[in-house]
């Protein structure tokens, strides 16, 4: 028997709706990329994005096809948010970040067949648009006079020409929630990226999920400038969620810096903010180097890879700022753990609130978690066995855009993450590795996290990275990559020294060795297979 | 193009199971009909559900089939609700406040196959169980040893042998998210009571906007005790949000006495309740004769019907718990508005918070309102214009069940709540009186609830009610009926004065009437149908 309540299919669209009736004088705040301050409300965010619908009607482009965004975290890239996805199209968003053959790859794969640029991509654009035949229109997110005259890209258009030249008398269409609303490539370590493929209802639970006072806890009363890209991930579901509670927004724009993030935390009022650790770094630098406090900022959620402690530490004590750990994937909109403590914890000690604060979280309600042996067999959540971390859930990934990569899910329906983690009673997930990073030595796993870490808190190391080193008779033996701090100097010998007293001696790495830079990918995760290659060669000492 | 994510219907089970899961050792407490509390946690309430899920498998109840309830908050309630509506089965709360013959009626109508009441109702049972032929299993709340030999009931059980009997071992089925999950009736002022149909996605969606920061705002860290009946919408969803985000829950059981609900909020840490304006009369009055204090209590919700402003003020000042106002409705989950301040109010004086605190809320995000003039026409949302208040959303009613009533939304899918309120621009609304309570008086309206809440203020008032009686020349004139406090006195004369200034001249009631008692529901609302059938011959003063 059916109940008897209203149908009405979770919709994108309905996010900015609510914003505009009811926050419609809430202001969204841009750093936009020609430099200077602009400000807008939901209520006209909601106006601009049917004039795209409206301007994509005209282009006939059809529903579900693709259109592709190049763009900073700004006002335009928000209405793009809502006028692509709300009308049916699927949001594409480009990670600026990678090679432009990638980009180019990408852009293809997915079929988009319009463009959205910040300005400043134009290079990039020259470069690539020749290479992506099936991309109708090039679309610059710009006033009209601020179009070069000769681009030599054809069909180039600006955003402000092409939206202001369409209606904003237009009824959001309500369709099938399961349809798709968006589109992100995953970085792809190995082989090529991968599409994951949001649709309507995976998006509005998750953004409903993370909403939730166990998660981010945002609401109308809060103020949020979201430094993760609106090209990684959706901005973790923040340009959806925003709206849904109508908070004030701040838009940093492409200056990541640590002056220019903490001149909007001040001059807005920001309490909320979520990124990854390396932007924090630039801003707890910028804050040291000029003896500066924060006013307003309460709270930041740090994704992507895990705080370093010191930091936590230092947002905690010297600028009042709490950190949470969330962690999650593209596969998964990306939200599976927040770091949130729970009642029970409320009355420990510090450094019990600090240790579970350090973990990945806990499940978001929603998300399904197991760890497993190598044979599929589910593990304790004890907090101390460490197995394959798998993931079920409303906004998990169930295959890859076009199939690639086959069937991805195990015989229950869960997806492997590729992270090697431990789960507590209270469901606080510890990742120790990921699954192609730990070290296998002697029949015993160890955590290459782990022994990074410990570097990590030595005063003259900026980045260290282990790895195995194939041998003999222990299978793998770890070494440390280690690159110093500019003007300071340390001797392997002092850095392995470091290691007493911190983890068993048969977890010290055999070696250090010294260099340059570790190659970093296009979200600014450490690559541990091009580091593996570039010691290839390498022999572990007798 | 159909998104790629896993598609995991919204099921109630899942509540449960993600608390035993990571909240497996969070306490639930109850004040038992037996008289002495009870603890328990969400681990061993998901063991108890599953056996229940099991012990209807052995009775063959169908799917569908409805169990009914007739009980206080207490945990056994609180393991139906998951075990009932879980297994796919109906849960079908009865207000035990019904007269027995409606009660029978409520059971008839819904072909309730079980009924579980608490023991204590068990000379309601003997009454109303002849007239309730389909009920093929009467369950008594209770341990075996506490059921009477020689009852008179047939097919009697006791709870505890029941479910005793049963294997804890089930998997919670997953099946259609738009399935019938629980039924219950609205309180039918006028004909016969009607059932409201919610299902497993109306009820998920409900309790995840329940929890959002801008409404309930309920976190892990929270300890709440409901108030609000679960045989009343649901005790307005938190039996499903507790569990989904894994507070600690304290249910009162069937004392709902001030010096009861203070010793529970003192013993058992509680920083959120729930509940009708009544109760905390009660509690307030029993806080100010005994001179204590509430040393945890932060924030309650009141709903049901408005908050006299003078509670509200109490709870503020001198206790320090800030009163949300909810709004709803049996029709709507209940939950349409939700008081908490916005960003923009923050900064606001005390006067400006408190008129907006005053008002009944601003939609929770989800429900759609609009206000109507009586043709139909959508009216402004400016703060001042009424019209009639209607709602359209996720967990909004489309027909009542069986059908009964016929097609009740509008050619747009809105439900007609029955209210009349106006709607400022940031959402806020303020009902300004039932439809069908309104005084039209020569062409314009006059507000009952206006009109009483200034009398609610005068000293010597206990209750007061504004009904409209016919009128040759102003079609109709408001008059008060008033119950006074006990030991003291006061005039109609002097209450008349007591408007002076505080409303217009011609909103004035033209009489005062004395009554010992003023007739209320089954929900503690006045019922002012009752009350104009008794000044049926009233004649207004010359």
């Amino acid at each position: 028997m059916l109940g008897l309540m209203q149908y009405h299919p979770l919709m994108i669209s309905s996010a900015i709706e609510f914003a505009a009736n009811y926050h419609g004088d809430t202001e969204i705040v841009s750093r936009r990329v020609e430099g200077d301050i602009h400000r807008t409300s939901y209520a006209e965010v909601n106006r601009r994005a049917k004039r795209i619908a409206n301007a994509l009607d005209a282009m006939q482009v059809a529903r579900s096809a693709r259109v592709g965004t190049l763009a900073w975290n700004g006002y335009r890239h928000f209405e793009l948010y809502y006028g692509v996805s709300g009308s049916g199209r699927v949001l594409h968003t480009v990670n600026p970040r990678l090679h432009p053959e990638q980009m180019a790859w990408i852009i293809n794969h997915a079929e988009d067949e319009l463009l959205c640029f910040d300005i400043t991509f134009l290079p990039l654009i020259k470069a690539i648009a020749g290479h992506c035949p099936g991309v109708k229109h090039w679309i610059a997110l710009c006033d009209a006079d601020k179009l070069p005259a000769d681009t030599g890209v054809a069909n180039l258009l600006s955003y402000e020409a092409w939206i202001g030249a369409a209606s904003d008398q237009y009824a959001w269409p309500v369709f099938d929630e399961n349809l798709a609303s968006s589109l992100c490539y995953t970085s792809g370590t190995t082989g090529n990226p991968k599409g994951v493929l949001y649709s309507h209802r995976s998006t509005m639970l998750h953004a409903m999920a993370a909403g939730s006072p166990d998660v981010m806890g945002l609401s109308s009363r809060d103020c949020v400038l979201p430094v993760v890209p609106m090209f990684h991930v959706n901005a973790w579901g923040l340009p959806y969620l925003m709206a849904m509670v109508g908070c004030k927004v701040v838009f940093p724009g492409a200056q990541l810096d640590g002056k220019s993030i903490y001149e909007l935390f001040e001059s807005e009022q920001v309490n909320f903010s979520a990124g990854v650790p390396t932007v924090w770094q630039m801003l707890i630098g910028y804050l040291e180097a000029n003896n500066l406090s924060l006013s307003t900022m309460k709270r930041t959620v740090i994704g992507g890879s895990a705080c370093p402690p010191a930091m936590m530490d230092t947002f905690r004590e010297k600028y009042g700022v709490t950190v949470f750990h969330a962690w999650g994937m593209t596969e998964m909109s990306p939200l599976g753990t927040y770091g949130t403590l729970k009642g029970k914890h409320e009355l420990a000690d510090w450094p019990t609130q600090r240790a579970l604060l350090l973990k990945q979280g806990r499940p978001v309600c929603g998300v399904d978690m197991k760890i497993v042996d190598p044979e599929g067999n589910a593990l304790p959540h004890d907090g101390k066995v460490s197995g394959d971390l798998m993931v079920r859930g409303s906004w998990i990934v169930k295959e890859y855009f076009k199939g690639e990569g086959g069937q991805i899910l195990d015989h229950e329906g869960y997806f492997s993450t590729g992270d090697v983690a431990n789960i507590d009673a209270d469901g606080f997930m510890q990742i120790t590795d990921r699954s192609k990073d730990v070290i296998k030595s002697g029949g015993e796993w160890i955590s290459s996290i782990d022994v990074e870490n410990i570097a990590m808190a030595h005063p003259a190391v900026a980045m260290a990275a282990c790895i195995g080193i194939r041998h003999a008779k222990w299978d793998e033996r770890p070494i440390l990559v280690v690159v110093k701090k500019p003007n300071t100097d340390v001797s392997a010998r002092e850095i392995l020294q470091f290691y007493d007293g911190k983890i068993a001696k048969w977890q010290v790495p055999d070696d250090v060795q010294f260099v340059d830079a570790i190659p970093l990918g296009a979200t600014g995760k450490m690559q541990k297979a091009k580091l593996r290659e570039m010691f290839v060669n390498y022999a572990l000492p007798q």
